[in-house]
């Protein structure tokens, strides 16, 4: 199996290229950093994007949604989607407008939809999201009824191409801007889950398992 | 001029309406909190979703990207984009998986993009952007070159619908499930601008302006 997806029409990075990556390794670690991703399909003609919810099991994506919803409808009709994970990390102050920019890391992904159906293998695609957001909790929780499970639309994407762009540093500033006697540099963004509150409605003396409170102060 | 977005096919929220909201003010905030959109548009009948920083004058959405980028070309082309921003605000632990959820702020708006054209009119959007990302930085860094002016590209997207959903506060459980012996409750995420890091080829004694500065510590 190749470590790197192919570099088609598609996927295929035009601009800023030296920010470019086509490596699997590099697009499953954007992938797994983001807890939200931007899901673009076509209604009528017209282009959609839903932010979502996700998981990731080896080269498949799996999204859910409620099996009605439009989202879900549409992504198990459609013959391609795309879903791009975005993790901004700072913004760059450059010397000009033209060479300020932003830090961050970005994955792109191309493949065809695919309802999932079947009770087992909709469970299992339901424990790999809920294992992405929430690592440790689906062992906590009680099982799910049947009802939930046949009311939740999971949606398959196998990833038939990809890419990564990431962007980080300092502000490249064209030479003679360097003499200018303004402030450059970085402004980071840091995006942190912070510290656990308690639902009002907890029963007397029941504690996070540590599987929750180790997400505290965990940087995306 | 009417407060609210009309409820259309494109724009109407089917799943959890009670989150919903198509008040421009609404809309507008959500828009203004984020510094990246989701870009959605369609080549060769795929979707294609690209994240880009924007601005916002009324109900006009500003882009850009290098004039030959394929996002610009196509943009310019499209009858129709959609255009998501996101913010996540908590992970909700529920007592089931069902129930959990995120907390989040997401705005979703339709129009036609058209490529802006003219020295003036790319320069007033290019700062309307600018200014979005880095307020205050327009007057502090040199005038863009006329070279610098033309290798953007701007798209302008008319909002003619758009929709805001934003989810809150703590889970809500079926009625039955508050007496299971688990925790639950709210991971709030905190999406923050931190600390200014200056570039290692500063000139000397020259310090951030009061603008930048004043963006340390932001809670977007």
């Amino acid at each position: 199996m190749s470590n790197e997806y192919d570099v088609t029409k598609r996927n295929k990075v035009r601009q800023l290229r030296e920010n470019a990556a086509y490596d699997k390794e590099v697009v499953h670690g954007v992938l797994d950093a983001g807890l939200v991703a931007s899901v673009g399909f076509v209604q009528d003609g017209v282009p959609v994007v839903v932010p979502m919810i996700f998981g990731r099991d080896g080269e498949t994506l799996y999204l859910h949604g409620a099996r009605k919803a439009r989202v879900v409808r549409l992504l198990e009709q459609s013959e391609q989607a795309c879903v791009n994970v975005t993790l901004l990390d700072g913004i760059v102050f450059a010397r000009s407008t033209f060479n300020s920019s932003m830090n961050y890391r970005s994955a792109t992904v191309f493949g065809t939809p695919q309802l999932v159906d079947g009770h087992d293998d909709k469970l299992r695609a339901m424990r790999v999201i809920s294992e992405h957001t929430m690592p440790g909790r689906w062992a906590e929780v009680r099982d799910s009824h049947e009802r939930e499970v046949k009311m939740t639309g999971v949606i398959a994407l196998n990833i038939e191409t990809a890419s990564a762009k990431i962007s980080s540093g300092m502000p490249e500033d064209e030479d003679e801007d360097y003499d200018i006697p303004i402030w450059a540099g970085v402004l980071p963004i840091e995006n942190r889950l912070t510290s656990l509150r308690s639902d009002d409605r907890l029963i007397e003396n029941i504690e996070p398992s540590d599987a929750v409170r180790s997400l505290e102060n965990k940087l995306l």
